[in-house]
């Protein structure tokens, strides 16, 4: 049982495991802090944080458990200005979508208070970022990888995997640079082409009469192309050298469906397209349990 | 109302079509071929079909609604092989993604009986093709676009128009070249996209551990990788000129994002993912109610 949550970051991801904790019975009282005041109010006035704090350390005094929600380059910065006000037998957590440079900018930030710390990263999302799209179901079924290294406390750790475990997540352990290139071709690879994909689109002059037209399979393709900017900005700068990397390869796939495409080649253009749609036709998202996902 | 109903074609789109005309109550009676005739025994046995055909003409024969649901590229064969079997009232519509190569190769298979023919391009689909997913609904709400050109029949024309309203459908008609440039872009390219996406993971030596990975953002991005290849190959290859050109307009988009990452230029990235994802978070498929649509 959290006796105190402090959530700083009171949008989607922060404002979803407060409402789920808060639904398993795990925790008591819940004080959140977001950088503008009237999102945390929100929270508030939503039931999802029962109280509103004025600053990072504000939220971290008193709570036993400490969920970091922002864009991963600010992490250094807010837990530099919470580390004096956490409890020694916090656990402070983060969610963010790169590992390496929060674990780094952790180490930097908390000196030997990065015991404290467990770096995370819920695999979970929606179409909607915010508060008013936060729901106690986000996290359950999806995998959170934890990418604790030598410095991180082993109980901590194991208590972390706990929490998760409670707001119906599945948890998986990896080192960060391992998490960094695996989430470059599975999850930052595919925002930036969606973002580009768009971009490509709308930024034509009879975009907005394309737009107009296009049908479920864009809509799907294009989803992530609405993710937070401020968040994807730094994720794409954390970890921009594997994701140049995983574009280029991705250019390659490109080329060669291309040349099939242009030379005409009907046969080995369908023995392509069939291992792709067979390989993504039986592929599932692990812990999804219905054929939807 | 309908007397008799000729699918040619029973999966995911000519199945849809029936279930949801028989829904409509606008059909007394449905004959179905496919070129698989376990195909065909399967949609009878699930109830989409009343009467299994063997052949194409056999399924013409007799039926004042001919829909062919087949990949582009063997319309003009199958239009060829039914075309005497054809009722001289009856009016006959297909249900393929491109349109110049359809009208090109009706009017090549049908001859004056062209006028009977009306082009049809409902922007439908689902994750798993097949008579098994098919369902009255898949073409509610959904936008379908005739393109009829001179050589058609503007009665016939009224007629699919009131046939596709009444199945849930709003009805938009185009030039078929116009057409092509436009679905290119918002349907073609992506799904060329997602396949190439798709295989540069799964053709990797650590393919499968990626994908166990994966999340709901690479779910949604990839769905349409799971498209029907042969469908996919008939349609890449009859716009594959456009589908290269607007394939080209892509990679600047994405190399222009690219250059941005490149130089760490995080406000200018900022700038540029805030405007897209304003849009795409703005955007709404057109007739879809649902903000989750």
């Amino acid at each position: 049982m959290v006796g105190q949550l402090g959530v700083i970051g009171c949008g989607l991801m922060g404002g979803s495991f407060a409402l789920a904790l808060r639904e398993a019975g795990q925790v008591r009282r819940i004080v959140g802090h977001s950088r503008a005041r009237a999102t945390a109010e929100r929270a508030r006035a939503l039931g999802v944080i029962d109280e509103v704090a004025d600053s990072p350390d504000e939220a971290a005094r008193g709570s036993d458990l400490v969920l970091l929600a922002v864009p991963v380059a600010a992490t250094g910065a807010v837990l530099a200005t919470l580390r004096d006000a956490l409890d020694p037998q916090a656990l402070c957590m983060d969610v963010g979508s790169t590992k390496r440079d929060v674990v780094e900018a952790a180490a930097a930030a908390l000196g030997d208070r990065v015991r404290q710390f467990v770096p995370a990263h819920p695999i979970a999302g929606a179409e909607r970022a915010g508060v008013d799209h936060a729901h106690a179901g986000l996290y359950r079924d999806r995998l959170v990888v934890l990418t604790p290294d030598a410095g991180h406390d082993p109980a901590r750790v194991q208590r972390a995997r706990s929490l998760w475990e409670r707001v119906g997540a599945r948890v998986q352990q990896m080192d960060p640079n391992s998490h960094d290139r695996v989430f470059a071709v599975v999850s930052h690879l595919p925002h930036l082409l969606a973002y580009a994909f768009y971009d490509s689109i709308a930024s034509r002059p009879d975009g907005a009469a394309l737009l107009d037209l296009a049908g479920p399979g864009f809509r799907d393709f294009t989803r992530i192309a609405a993710g937070e900017p401020a968040m994807w900005r730094d994720i794409l700068l954390a970890n921009r050298e594997e994701v140049l990397r995983q574009a280029a390869a991705f250019r390659v796939a490109l080329d060669s469906l291309e040349a099939l495409l242009a030379k005409g080649d009907a046969a080995a253009l369908h023995a392509r397209l069939a291992t792709i749609a067979q390989g993504r036709g039986g592929w599932h998202m692990r812990g999804a349990g219905n054929a939807g996902d």
